[in-house]
């Protein structure tokens, strides 16, 4: 993408009803657009960085064999009162309308509802099962308050997974093989080292559920810590009993904020029993699968990604979800360097390097590298006359401050190495 | 895929409240789900087929400069009353709904309003055009009926380009630009020799609006058709100045029902103008940029496609949108039907083709046959005792009905060829 070309510019200020600081920053950086208090749009950086992250969560969705869906936003009355899920005081966040022709339906806050009754359709018999279908879908909530960006969302992008078991010994092996994909996602995402597996209530059918918390000091959320074992608890289940059953000792955990992920959680029969999901067992007996749900977020997880890593000046991303792997930023706009800038462009491209070029006409070498900087590509190219004299390019990397001057021809290498 | 493991199963009747024929057909074979009229989920071959539409749509919105975005679904009422598009009265398919917090929200029916208030931010100079942003995103419409499966959805996605102009030259510029990928999106979908450019009424800011309009006997649509000069008008600019216009005589003509793929329309600055999008020209003159828009609707394209190619048994999907390539077929529950079965799914899933292998254990060949008949993948890789005998496979062309013997050494090479 030649820079001079992208419709989107950078600011100097956030609008002045922008609280949190993930929006703030990619808003000034023009990945995001404000609509109203937790509605954003996704500009085409912003946009690359969101497709990165649901691109990762896809993969390793598919690979646990996951199956992908695409379940509409528009719900229907009927279906969400046979499970009592209907009304105001039993889901309160719910966004609800009326039919031209008559009739109330509502948007999505979840989807057990509607994929179980898609499964009702299309399982029969024990064979059929065990399944895990997903989908990467808008979510809508009716939030009262939304002032934390892309963290908490009125409208946003949900990856929810559900399991549909034979057995409670099946639903334990999806559900741990649910939960190592979860690991290996936010390991790929560049949070793997401050993201723990957080013990949480756990409602009807388990006596857990699962977070995944990842450590940083803007989390709403708090979670005591044993760092040696490396899992967590929630407040709400901080209890003698609940310890003794982990093995935790208090004295030994340490009250951390964090910011929730992910959240993995066991439904038992809930679903499959309210909309009268049935297999044959291999006796022939009818039965209700076991249930599973899983979700995560990835406008979260973009949010929280801009806010952890940036600095002051401005957003750093891992090479896994940068819009773009290289940052070429010619200098000047002497014919030279235009012309090595241009040179290296091409051969990023051809080498199939994702790669920004800063061809911009006219700006300076200084508002060229502050946009750079507050873009945050992972590596920065610096073409100008200095390097040129020894025919090589200044690499910055961005998120070390490591600067070294590479010869024009080991350029895509050394970027190819580098992500 | 294995199909063993796939959790959508054909069914025989279509549900009874459904009348329009691609919904049937993509229901009764597992593609999508109706959750209320006018509102399917889609299903993993169904997802599949939509996906694959969209790529080739984002492929050439990509080639022509397309730079792509995500814009919210809720809309602010302030910005839509700000170009009198919010009132019920002016725009009759809105859904409305309220936020807990207060105040009237929409859900986008289109998005010229939010898009030009973001150009309104990052547009400054003529050097920052021409633009063409696009999205393909949710729309909601309050359809008053809303009953022919796909081709006309109360939720569906839309891809909707925006193009920006400095001048009215560089607008028919772009215009034609659009125009021409939308005949390369057409023909890539297998739609290119039934698909006419097609005038139509055009608003204020030009004397046409432009369709494409698919010859189909279903089409909700009548047009008049030049084959010859390979235009068409449609009914409502059906008049003698137009014709004169267009060089086209009455006599010629042949009514055509159509069905309306897509759309193109000259906006001139009436929503730039509305919403204060400026920038400055040459001079430093403020001036407003000229607008179009440029829809394509996935679903119908996917619902025109399934009903238009179907048989009497089933659906038959182009190469290019069907949800695998090749569809192998084990004739048997015998062991050399089998292994020589897995063998070939294994090789081309080596050959990187998509493939799905009919892999289920005790149901009869006349069934997987009609199966995968109803299913329309393209080819049919049928593995049974008889062709083994001669170490080869019979391939079936689903849209043609031909079939012949392949050696097993040849199956990778034969379908890589044909698809």
């Amino acid at each position: 993408m030649r820079q001079s070309q992208l419709f989107t510019h950078t600011r100097r200020e956030a609008p002045r009803d922008e609280a949190s600081k993930n929006a703030q920053l990619l808003i000034r950086a023009g990945y995001i657009h404000k609509e109203m208090a937790g509605v954003y749009s996704f500009l085409p950086l912003g946009w690359r960085v969101l497709e990165n992250i649901m691109r990762i969560i896809r993969e390793e969705m598919n690979a646990i064999g996951g199956q992908e869906v695409h379940l509409s936003a528009l719900q229907s009355r009927a279906l969400w009162e046979q499970t009592d899920r209907w009304s105001d005081e039993k889901v309160d966040i719910w966004f609800k309308t009326t039919l031209a022709a008559g009739g109330e339906v509502g948007l999505a806050p979840t989807h057990e509802e509607p994929i179980t009754a898609i499964m009702r359709e299309h399982i029969a018999s024990y064979r059929d099962l065990p399944q895990l279908p997903y989908q990467i879908q808008l979510k809508f909530r009716n939030e009262l308050r939304a002032r934390s960006g892309l963290m908490r969302g009125r409208e946003f992008f949900m990856k929810d997974m559900y399991t549909f078991a034979r057995t409670e010994k099946e639903h334990e092996e999806l559900y741990e093989r649910v939960k190592q994909a979860y690991f290996t996602i936010f390991r790929r995402l560049g949070l793997g080292d401050r993201t723990y597996l957080t013990f949480a209530s756990g409602g009807i059918f388990s006596r857990y559920s699962h977070e995944f918390q990842t450590v940083a000091d803007i989390g709403e959320d708090t979670i005591y810590l044993d760092k040696t074992k490396g899992i967590a608890v929630n407040k709400e289940v901080l209890e003698e009993s609940v310890l003794a059953d982990l093995g935790l000792e208090q004295d030994k955990l340490e009250e951390v904020r964090a910011v929730e992920v992910g959240n993995i959680f066991s439904l038992g029969t809930r679903f499959s029993k309210a909309l009268g999901c049935v297999f044959k067992d291999a006796e022939g007996k009818e039965r209700h699968p076991i249930m599973g749900c899983y979700g995560i977020g990835p406008n979260r997880l973009m949010g929280l990604i801009a806010e952890l890593f940036a600095d002051e000046r401005g957003l750093v991303w891992p090479k896994t979800v940068a819009p773009y792997s290289a940052h070429i930023v010619a200098l000047s706009d002497e014919p030279a360097v235009k012309n090595a800038a241009e040179k290296v462009y091409q051969d990023l491209q051809q080498a199939n390097i994702e790669v920004c070029y800063d061809d911009r006409d006219g700006v300076s070498a200084g508002e060229k590298l502050s946009d750079a900087d507050l873009l945050g590509i992972p590596l920065q190219l610096r073409v100008g006359m200095k390097s040129l004299k020894e025919s090589a390019v200044d690499v910055f990397d961005r998120a070390t401050g490591e600067e070294r001057r590479v010869p024009l021809t080991q350029i895509s290498e050394t970027v190819k190495s580098a992500i």
